[in-house]
């Protein structure tokens, strides 16, 4: 393993180790054309060296023998046989709410409390969010209920201090092109759950993946929220046909989110639940 | 019933009987504004005049107290607590295509036979279908098999001939607004399946079936087979949120064509299953 | 030419005669793969053989030599050098509403008149036109004012009714793919103005030309109208794209129709005009 | 006009001047709901008080009684009579690369020079730019022809350095929603070009917009430059439409960028030229 890490990094590429089941795949990125397969034989360890031709190499399925599993907190999953379910507002208001809701989530058993602190706004007059009070209170909610906290983060300036609250690091839909943002929760400890554009292409969501994983961060799980569309009747149109594709395509976790998908509240439990083709109404 | 029939049509409009579980609805048409509440007050037998505001009103939800079920054949029925499979090739090519297709459906457990004798091509140079050979291959494995036949009709022209041979007529998704040939289905004695428009709103599919309810035909099938949108990963966007609108917006039956949707045959079971969140790979 | 043509039916296929300003190409259809070249060498007046490897090849712009000059009535032309303006009402409503119209276009400068007498309407219950009698209105309009008259045919069945009074036969956005119709007009005298789907892609736009074509008709005018996109504040997204695309890939003439491409009447001028950048409010 | 804007910080709102031709408008944000004009009656200088109940107040057009002109360098403006043309590569590149651009926007009559030093890429491996080598070139360039220089801003990291060298930020399509860089570049005394994003519909520009004017930046500029569809033939769709529907909405200028439009050369002069509908070929 190092001899070949170390082989990587002296021909100028980066190696990234993806530990997996079996064996502990090496992600080589760097390099612009193909590598000849002998710079490696001989190599202690070295199993097989396979050539991603997709422009995700380190989130593509091909990468790793194995899915990722991401632990949220001690015991809690997502990516492995648990179907994670994670609830909560929109916005953190107040202490009542925030209480309400995380007390609900954990006796409907839910895994894990979802709120915004920090929430970017279609416009400049709308609430932008509690902050740093919005973080605390999540924080209290956690202590009280054993529920990890999913928040999003906005921007690089406000990340330190997003990390020092929360479990995991939500991308919202509109900073998922947000490179700079990316970069950074690349480097972070903390996992990462990135939602897809309003307007992104599978691949495209692949891709900003991609640059969290190459800065470092192996803890990311996509997230399908829906997409714009020419329908006007749901307030977005969830794409689970994406959510088929993107578990072929790559080994990271796939979340879905079907409040924002549909918009609606009756639409949640038909759009998560097993049996919704009868039981929609 | 009788008397408030004759009533709607002295003030010059149209009655459309709509059964339903505990009472028969009268659907109104033909009306410009909302008729006065007290033009059939008095008439023995009417319980209630409920105004409805969406321009559909014969297949809106409200029209009737219930879901409409739809037999497809003796004992086989869509709409209420049978889930309808239904299965077979895009497109009707030879007599050993259609029996062994047949076959595997009925081994399947499934429940109706799909299959186009008649095929709207975006090229003119296409396979354009076999046409009454077609429907002749249709009909002889529904003897053999057992399974009621679902194949396209195209145009008012082979309307006839369809008709003779097929037990559900389908509307496909570039018909859905051709409306002479809705009127046509909707003069059919037989059930009829509306696949929805490429770009046809929610409301718009709704109005297509109201066309054909307006005519007289109520056993009216809907189906969701994926809208177009910006991605191209996937054949279609497969709009389950769409489905569940629908159910809430219509008393109609909705079916999912998760095939087209989606466009490989390794996501038709991730979208139809029940537990397609955790197994979809 | 002759000799030309005899040898494409010869060998099983169709030949269509395309007259170009310097020679006359002569589409070939029918066959599945390409045609060896030797099968036609010696044969007197052919110049060359050109492979057309897109599924349209008779509107395919590599198919003739010129561009298609379509003459809607005598000296009224579109596709050369006169910039063909067509104005009218949506629906033909009375004999004073069309009149005024008419005369207003004429004093206008337009070169034709537009007005719906078969009406594809959403609704079952919205106003269908005045179907003959609004033909006949508009052929009185034409008497009046020497305009010729574009109007939209609707289905197989009042094609010869409307045949018999328009000038221009108007395929609309909704039957842009209902190839029984298109195979119709194909078989017209009368030229055909050809609107792009709400979802189509020029692709297929070129292949429903190429339905009309491939049926004899070869007097096939485009029409890009606006496409559905996400957006709500314009009633269509006008793709001005398609129309330099279009331009690239046929040799058909394409209008622009900016009334339902942007649905408010101060769009109309700075869509249509020629400094619409700067004076556009 | 001082005793206004007293008043409306006395009653715990914003003023924001926008100097218009005849007079100067105070558009106040931060009150929730309408605000009673006898609040400011009897104060001298105040002729009007104007209730704007679009969510962006101080980029609409009933904001102020003029359109915004603005000046990008000593005599460049854009939003009066002048067309501002402006020219240049994607991603500066090389010396060799920017001087050649620069002098042949310069020799074609261009107004300013545009190129790219900081590149969002979809892919992490993608080239990113040349950094601030990039921008020391780009002003260059600027020396040699007196070409005013636009060129992009990513985060609010790098935006120190980028307003040192340009001339104009550029807000990028996939940051148009990125709300802490608009905050930023709103407190920048450099005027911003704000690129449409994919998939923003009209009414979110404008509240982009509106984010950068409410932190006391006027100088704004609006960009189409093609949004997201279904077709795949050109790059993306423009949608002259918006442009048309934004100068009626709003005051600030608005800018076409035909290149991003269409993808390809031969379609930015017909998209751009004041004659595309018979010349587009």
């Amino acid at each position: 393993m190092d001899a070949a890490c170390a082989r990587v990094r002296e021909l100028g590429f980066t190696p990234h180790e993806i530990p997996g089941a079996g064996r502990t795949a090496i992600g080589i990125t760097g390099n612009e054309g193909g590598i000849p397969p002998d710079l490696f034989s001989g190599l202690p360890g070295v199993a097989q060296l396979i050539a991603v031709t997709r422009p995700y190499k380190l989130v593509d399925r091909e990468a790793t023998d194995s899915s990722t599993v991401v632990e949220i907190a001690p015991g809690v999953t997502v990516g492995g046989e648990q179907l994670l379910v994670v609830g909560g507002p929109c916005s953190v208001e107040s202490r009542d709410q925030v209480m309400t809701a995380a007390r609900a989530v954990r006796k409907g058993g839910g895994h894990a409390l979802r709120g915004g602190a920090f929430k970017p706004r279609t416009s400049p007059y709308a609430f932008q969010g509690l902050k740093e009070q919005g973080l605390e209170l999540l924080a209290e909610a956690r202590e009280t209920t054993g529920l990890p906290v999913v928040t999003e983060v906005k921007d690089t300036e406000t990340l330190p201090m997003v990390e020092r609250w929360a479990d995991v690091l939500q991308i919202g839909a509109r900073n998922m092109q947000n490179y700079s943002l990316l970069e950074a929760v690349g480097s972070s400890t903390k996992p990462v759950l990135l939602k897809r554009g309003l307007s992104a292409t599978i691949k495209e969501l692949l891709l900003a993946a991609e640059y969290i994983f190459a800065k470092g961060n192996q803890q990311v799980i996509l997230c399908e929220r829906g997409i714009r569309t020419f329908e006007t009747a749901t307030r977005n149109t969830l794409d689970l046909g994406a959510v088929v594709m993107l578990k072929r395509m790559t080994h990271l976790p796939v979340d879905v989110d079907p409040s924002h998908g549909i918009g609606v509240w009756y639409g949640v439990t038909p759009l998560a639940s097993q049996d919704w083709i009868v039981e929609a109404r």
